[in-house]
């Protein structure tokens, strides 16, 4: 499943323009849409990337990118040994004509510490569908509040994709861009699985409940989540940052709060990486 | 549950000596055992410990440590800010008096892109009980064959602690060293769940079939896997590499294979990240 194409990510000049949101912009939004660039992902050297484009990498990532018709793509750079990797998983001809280099060359492109497999995709950021075209998408809706690491964001976007979910909502201001990093953890879903930003998640939470969802926030306290006792219900699972959890303000929107249920009876979420705690969740949502 | 305390961490000068194996060494072992130094963990600078010795670092890592009576520690250094952090998490007094130190020197130390949170730890890497030992845990056993990110399994470290594993145990030549980054991915898991290295997985999992496991495989293909069905068994369950799944002969070696049950009724792991399909495996099988 693909996310609709969207006309506006054909406006690389201008990628902030009609993003769109959740709710109306908040006054310090005018002042972040004028921030340069995307930030730079953890060790990915991705500030050598044009204003306002990303570079992703990693053959999975690339591969889907170039199969998604809303993708703006710029160039593609390919090791020869790459090369037929890459066509292993995404057949030939591909939508960019491909520029041979070299690891080295990738390596001072990207970092050396980045795993970039042979291949390097610059890409305008993807614009995101509203809120209403989302949810034409069938299945769960997952926000995660204050989830800042990008790998975690990649992975949990990875599972999204596996356990059918319609849309990934984040926290605007402590999400991390859309970087190469997060998608090569997304390991291809952050095409396929859109994420959204919302400024404020607790009106997000309420807006998704006019809209028929029953939300739950998953915390300590609370029964264990059970997907068979949430049959027939739409849920959007909400999940907070994995020091402190939900704040109490996104706690206190959700119809319901549900832990993961663990040996001797536990629920401690934060005993689990968050974003195998949003596996774990979404499975257990994912059984009827 | 902590390990038993074992001797053997109090040698610090022959950290290799009568270090415990499933089975025989095989010839290669000896050169290996000459190495001067574990691997360095990925971004983490660990090249500047000692021989023999680990930097450990983040709050939960480091504090987990400091409790393990069986870790041999040398030096803890702490920012005046991490201080307060780290005695909320283990009251003091601590096995080791800390040195004060600022963010810049942690940097220099570690490396930059690691999170140390202004508390590091350098102790010698924790030698893991034999096995038999580490059976008279209860819960099932888990066994990565071939999974070499040390973040991947520093986190399934950490919901092998959440889901009650008696123990992971590693293939030796392609699992990552103790390092910082796998501590730091564990949150403290590390002090609490035996991590064994074996030579051969093929050869463990018929040892741990002999011992009265039921060894599972995942992997696509083959039913979902069911905790209430395994239910009564000591289950032994098998991970692979996360690009190439279960290697043949592995494979051939368990009782059956198991997939992830997913919407739409396919069962394909590699769409999952390897820790998202282990945290998923061990919330099933917990499960009765």
């Amino acid at each position: 499943m693909k996310p609709p194409r969207d006309p506006r990510s054909h406006r690389p000049s201008k990628p902030q323009e009609g993003r769109p949101r959740l709710e109306m912009p908040r006054p310090q939004q005018g002042a972040r849409d004028q921030r340069p660039a995307p930030r730079p992902a953890q060790h990915s050297g991705a500030s050598e990337a044009p204003r306002g484009t990303v570079w992703l990498y990693g053959v999975h990532a690339v591969a889907a990118a170039l199969a998604n018709p809303a993708r703006r793509l710029r160039r593609l750079m390919l090791t020869e040994e790459a090369e037929a990797g890459l066509a292993a998983r995404l057949p030939q001809p591909w939508a960019l004509a491909p520029e041979r280099t070299d690891r080295a060359r990738l390596d001072r492109l990207l970092g050396a510490a980045v795993v970039h497999q042979g291949v390097a995709l610059l890409a305008d950021p993807l614009a995101p569908p509203p809120l209403q075209q989302a949810m034409e998408r069938p299945g769960p809706v997952l926000v995660l509040d204050q989830v800042g690491d990008p790998r975690n964001v990649g992975a949990i976007l990875r599972s999204a994709a596996a356990f059918g979910i319609a849309a990934v909502i984040v926290q605007d201001r402590n999400a991390p861009e859309e970087t190469g990093a997060l998608a090569k953890a997304a390991s291809g879903a952050l095409e396929t699985v859109p994420m959204l930003r919302a400024v404020n998640i607790a009106r997000t939470l309420v807006a998704l409940r006019a809209a028929g969802c029953w939300v739950v926030g998953l915390d300590a306290g609370g029964a264990p989540l059970s997907g068979p006792a949430l049959a027939g219900r739409r849920v959007a699972l909400v999940l907070g940052s994995e020091g402190e959890g939900l704040r109490r303000l996104t706690r206190d929107t959700c119809d319901e709060v549900a832990g993961i249920a663990m040996p001797g009876g536990t629920n401690r979420l934060d005993s689990l990486n968050v974003s195998a705690a949003a596996a774990v969740a979404l499975y257990e949502l994912a059984r009827t």
